[in-house]
């Protein structure tokens, strides 16, 4: 089928060029000409705005975005309902939130465009492997980006889970129980690099609990080729960044009153892992040490630094 | 090779059974006679306990004890020590105490016996998959039983992790993290079961996953075939039972300090499941009526009940 994918990093880089493998027609735009021009060279037909890869499109007219979610998306998917016409379908790809997305497919609904929101799991072995891809929206306009779909996927990779927003939260749940297996993992290796006994092979244990274990998984197997030559990792800083869905997961379980006891516990690890001191831990060391004397630990003076 | 199996429950029926597919000659032993003979009729060597199993086999002689950690384990394996011979090897499979495995370990030192505490996972699956085997013990030792090990193995899913009780120990930490993957797919799934704008294919969506998303696992194959029946799991009830190691890697995690916050509540979450009424909540609520005047729901006056 014929299709323009707008955005063309990492994510969205990789997925035209398995579309065109696939031999769809891809027109392609980001702001950026030289990731525009890069996809030109390998077959996609390069469009210098959103508005101009709408114009290469043929009725009913497919504009799938895969910018940043937030602004950049908001952007976008406004320049490609503005261009398009009645019958023609809109697609967001990005992380965004999904109540956004259901803001979004009402507008689009009011301007009689069809609309997807489509959760993208996969990274950077989507290209290789296929996307898994968790879709909201209607139905006509899921069938109308079928084809482009079904490439993209592996075999059993794709549904369309149900009415506008529910693919954004999908996605979004689908990152939240990530948090909570790597938090696992992450702790469980924790564990055993604690042993009293002896200097456990970490990256030994990794690889053999790939093999037929009950903890087997494809993130555990990534961690086995991440411990395979740094057993104690100790070339990278203990320090985890969050994209903000496994906040917005926890907002809704907020929201709704869903105990998530451990997707929690793991989002707040990652916000521990960035500080460098804990005003908590300090507030508890002075109440120990007000109500029983107990030691607390002196703050070095600190060293006159270089700025930067 | 030869060797003894003490112990045909669930697992150690089924490692017998690997183990007679390989061509080795099994000698088997039981409380339970029925159990024997049925394992007999497969090709086992029958015995009428653990010291006629040893008496049936040649030196130097490998007994694997396979019955429940605890007491009958510790009898087994006292049993066993009495009846072998210097150079001789004992295994322990069952899920014990690492602890309990470096004093047992001890002991056979103390008797010039060989020792391996061997870390088992694979469930029923085992039979036909393999089990994934984390060996602890002396090196002599692991390779007297290395013919059994390999068999009992998938291919990779064999390692020797170190000395007396790190087999026991890699164990536990690989049921902790197991703990913790349990609960983030849990919570996962009660939150997309909470989605507010439509009723998701809850079935559908973990058998997506398992095409190539992030979250793909063993763990996520056996959720998609129980939800595909009964996507709400209507049958069965909120109830989860431990069998002590999540609650032994949470007593490792407070003598050593280590952080587990994931585990720790994946551990919670299942004592909270028992509960048919948390004396804690009843406190809280309590407490804000209390302070607040807020509303407390009173307990309906309970119907006069049959015992038993």
């Amino acid at each position: 089928m014929q299709l323009a994918i707008i955005g063309l990093g990492r994510m969205g880089a990789d997925m035209v060029r398995r579309l065109l493998r696939d031999g769809h027609e891809v027109v392609v735009s980001d702001l950026r000409q030289d990731a525009v021009a890069l996809l030109a060279a390998e077959g996609a037909v390069p469009a210098a705005s959103v508005t101009a890869a709408v114009e290469q499109l043929r009725a009913p007219r497919v504009v799938w975005s895969m910018v940043p979610a937030g602004a950049a998306t908001e952007q976008v998917l406004l320049d490609a309902m503005r261009s398009l016409s009645p019958g023609d379908v809109v697609v967001d790809g990005a992380n965004s939130n999904w109540k956004d997305s259901i803001r979004r497919a009402e507008a689009a609904a009011g301007a009689q465009l069809g609309w997807l929101d489509a959760g993208v799991s996969g990274g950077v072995w989507g290209l290789a492997e296929g996307y898994n891809l968790m879709v909201g929206g209607d139905a006509a306009a899921f069938e109308a980006a079928r084809p482009a779909l079904e490439s993209l996927a592996p075999p059993g990779g794709l549904l369309h889970v149900g009415p506008a927003g529910s693919g954004h939260f999908v996605k979004m749940i689908h990152n939240g129980i990530e948090y909570g297996l790597l938090q696992a993992y992450a702790e469980g290796f924790e564990a055993l690099a604690a042993y009293p006994h002896a200097e456990l092979d970490l990256a030994g244990v990794a690889e053999l609990w790939t093999h037929g274990s009950v903890v087997r998984s494809w993130l555990l197997e990534l961690l086995a080729g991440a411990l395979e030559p740094d057993a104690r990792l100790a070339s990278i800083e203990g320090y985890v960044d969050d994209s903000g869905m496994g906040r917005w997961t926890v907002d809704f379980a907020v929201e709704h009153a869903v105990p998530l006891p451990a997707i929690s516990a793991a989002l707040y690890a990652r916000f521990a892992s960035r500080q460098a001191e804990s005003f908590a831990a300090k507030v508890v060391a002075a109440l120990r040490h007000g109500f029983g004397g107990h030691a607390t630990k002196p703050l070095h003076a600190p060293e006159p630094r270089e700025e930067g």
